[in-house]
């Protein structure tokens, strides 16, 4: 019998633990599920025959009693921890899985890691995750064929899916760390672009949006993440002229959400003065640098809108503009936006999430210019098995069952952007129903 | 004879050194000045009788014994060495005069400089400082005549004299450090109007600016600093309505640079790719979002200025859409800003710098409505003698000298708000050509 630990029961963890323990009998493993609260880790277990719940806090001396008795760790908790988790794992020799990004503590334990044979795969989760995988198996495919790609784009959002709350008109709700949704882009963007660098200030960056078009799902939009570059060596993209990473939003979201950034409800620098007797109007009324008899038209001017247009109309249907009380006794500029945005869109339990995942090359082969679009949608079933726990969950535990099958080979602090990686799991996750469609269009 | 050790000799300190020797031999001092270059130091002394120049370094072990052997230590090294300087002192009974902003280390200093009966004062330059001093002694006057204030701005800004290089269109130059310029305006500012809280982000702080005319100086504009909340109490406005300090630059200047912030050049949080081969022009093209075969056109549409309009005039002159190489290996937006500007903002020997202060107050006396603005104006005699080194310098010198003579009774951290600071100190600037000067209009 072999053993996999999965650390963490949180939001993020329910198609993972459903399909390890689903695989567990077929490959005689035994699998515990740790977790702060030890009833979250039991909910997730069920009845499982082979599934064990246990209280685990990776800060307690104990937790390397617990990683030395598996062969194999899985961790979805906070990623800051992730070095601390790799360290134990280290010390008792035992490979180690996440869906986070590889960390300059975590880069640094490589070659510690190589040297006794371990697997330290980050990483493997959608997006970075699905997002590396799905790219390189396009981008080796058009190498193998002789092309040289030029220009790569790749965005991913986590949206919901067209039949949830059709009347929202941000088409979004929180699917995922609402946090995260409030604080995204504050760091300067740097990709590339036709040669040259380019650097778009928090500022720009919901101006300078990406049109995205997925047949039969919609119109998006798409803005660039803090910092494109970082893989262009991994993805063997040295010479690309345009290389674009980011985040998908529905069409107006984004000028919607720049109204929020220009006025400054998304600071999280400081406290705000008397949070306790704050509304929902006065929060917004505290950013506006004129007094106005009308308040619409007073946001609208001061961040460059028209009166009365889609941006403004989407403040008003989340609520900005009325005098309700906003519900805390203290808070951040983004704290405060968070909670009043939460009050419509806290994902209900019969919502369904869609992730949307879209990647356009551009290559020369033969001397001819080539585009391929290749899109991913998921939905989710329901407020618990969401789109974004199956693409997050599933290649990590798919991945765990390579390694333990004997059928992965790389070892060291890796991500999965190798055919090794990228073959099975992208094969596994097709039989799942999650699967990339490509559109190929050749120009001139 | 009592003793003056006089800590940095670098640019602001040329008035305080020649203030504090002038008055030397009459007031039976002996001074030292001390600065890590015994050279800058020396320079300043001159062939003074009563001067002494050390080499000094408060990081080193024997700086204690320096200060342990002087009365009174008066500070202009950099601010973050001060919680340093302020131990020392209370290590061996010194008194210490600074004109840096009270930072909550030199705070937690109060109870034991009070308990060794030793007065610690800091923001007594000028902005902090002469700021603090001309306002109160305004204010005072107008509470003991029976007035209720309900209104305080205030702006200082350090400027180009008129006559000084009248062709350029920002009627800026870096009189003070460039790289305090160069970010200014960073966090978030903070104040009160019309009794509400407002909260104003980067990306709105200069476009939210207050006109400010000045009789015979012309038309200003000014925008909001930091936390100007910070001095409610300490100047007894807890009842304010509207309060707000700033920062005053000629009129135009801030849409100008505000293009600049809006682009992102003045980020500092990383730094930029092949610097080495960087010219104006492509620096800035980095921070454009759309290729455009006019780039003037580019940034105008992007930042929503007029193409040709005066801020697009203003980056012209400043040579930004020039193909000069910008001549560093390396650095941030903010350093290479800071680089391309300094080429034509460098203060020469003939320039003459200025600082206007200006403070509007308004408040109710007998019924009726009543509204002072005051006006400081100081410029300078050439490029050493600035104005800034002036303002900054003889608050300080004059400051010692009314400690040394036993005419102020404070202890412990203060702030030159009290009677006792500035009514002697505002009465010496005077006869040294530093005045403010009120105009009152009573309104309904």
């Amino acid at each position: 019998m072999r053993s996999v630990l999965i650390l963490g029961a949180g939001r993020s963890s329910s198609s993972l633990i459903d399909y390890v323990l689903s695989q567990a009998e077929a490959n005689q493993w035994l699998v515990t599920v740790g977790d702060v609260s030890e009833n979250a880790a039991r909910e997730r277990v069920g009845d499982s025959r082979v599934g064990k719940a246990i209280s685990f806090d990776i800060q307690q001396e104990t937790s390397s009693d617990v990683i030395a008795k598996h062969d194999v760790v899985i961790s979805v908790i906070p990623a800051m921890l992730h070095p601390l988790v790799a360290k134990k794992c280290l010390q008792h020799d035992k490979h180690l899985l996440t869906a986070s990004y590889v960390s300059p503590e975590m880069r640094a334990l490589d070659a510690e890691a190589k040297g006794k044979g371990l697997l330290f795969l980050n990483e493997c989760g959608l997006d970075p995750g699905i997002d590396h995988m799905s790219a390189m198996q396009v981008m080796d495919r058009v190498r193998n064929e002789g092309g040289t790609i030029h220009s790569f784009e790749s965005f991913t959002g986590g949206l919901i899916a067209p039949e949830t709350d059709p009347e929202n008109p941000w088409r979004y709700k929180f699917t995922w760390n609402p946090r995260n949704v409030v604080m995204a882009g504050q760091s300067t963007a740097k990709f590339l672009q036709d040669g040259a660098y380019k650097y778009i200030p928090y500022q720009q960056l919901f101006k300078s949006v990406t049109p995205v078009v997925v047949p039969c799902y919609g119109e998006y939009e798409g803005y660039a993440n803090r910092d494109s570059l970082g893989y262009r060596s991994l993805y063997g993209l040295d010479d690309v002229k345009t290389m674009l990473r980011g985040t998908l939003r529905n069409t107006g979201f984004c000028s919607a959400w720049n109204v929020l950034v220009q006025l400054g409800c998304t600071d999280d620098s400081y406290k705000m003065e008397k949070v306790a007797g704050m509304t929902h109007r006065s929060f917004l009324q505290s950013f506006l640098t004129k007094a106005a008899s009308n308040m619409e038209h007073m946001v609208a001017s001061q961040t460059g809108v028209v009166a009365g247009g889609p941006e403004i109309q989407r403040l008003k249907w989340s609520g900005l503009f009325e005098e309700t009380p906003v519900g805390l006794s203290e808070g951040t500029p983004a704290q405060v936006l968070e909670h009043i945005l939460n009050k419509k869109w806290k994902l209900s339990p019969s919502d369904r999430d869609m992730i949307v995942m879209w990647h356009r090359f551009r290559f020369t082969l033969k001397g001819k210019e080539n585009e391929i679009q290749a899109t991913l949608i998921a939905k989710g079933d329901d407020g618990v098995r969401t789109a974004m726990a199956k693409t997050v969950g599933l290649p990590l535990g798919i991945a765990a069952k390579l390694l333990l099958q004997g059928k992965i080979q790389s070892r060291g602090v890796v991500i999965p952007v190798g055919a090794e990686f990228y073959e099975p799991i992208l094969a596994e996750l097709k039989t799942l129903g999650v699967e990339l469609n490509e559109e190929l269009e050749i120009r001139n």
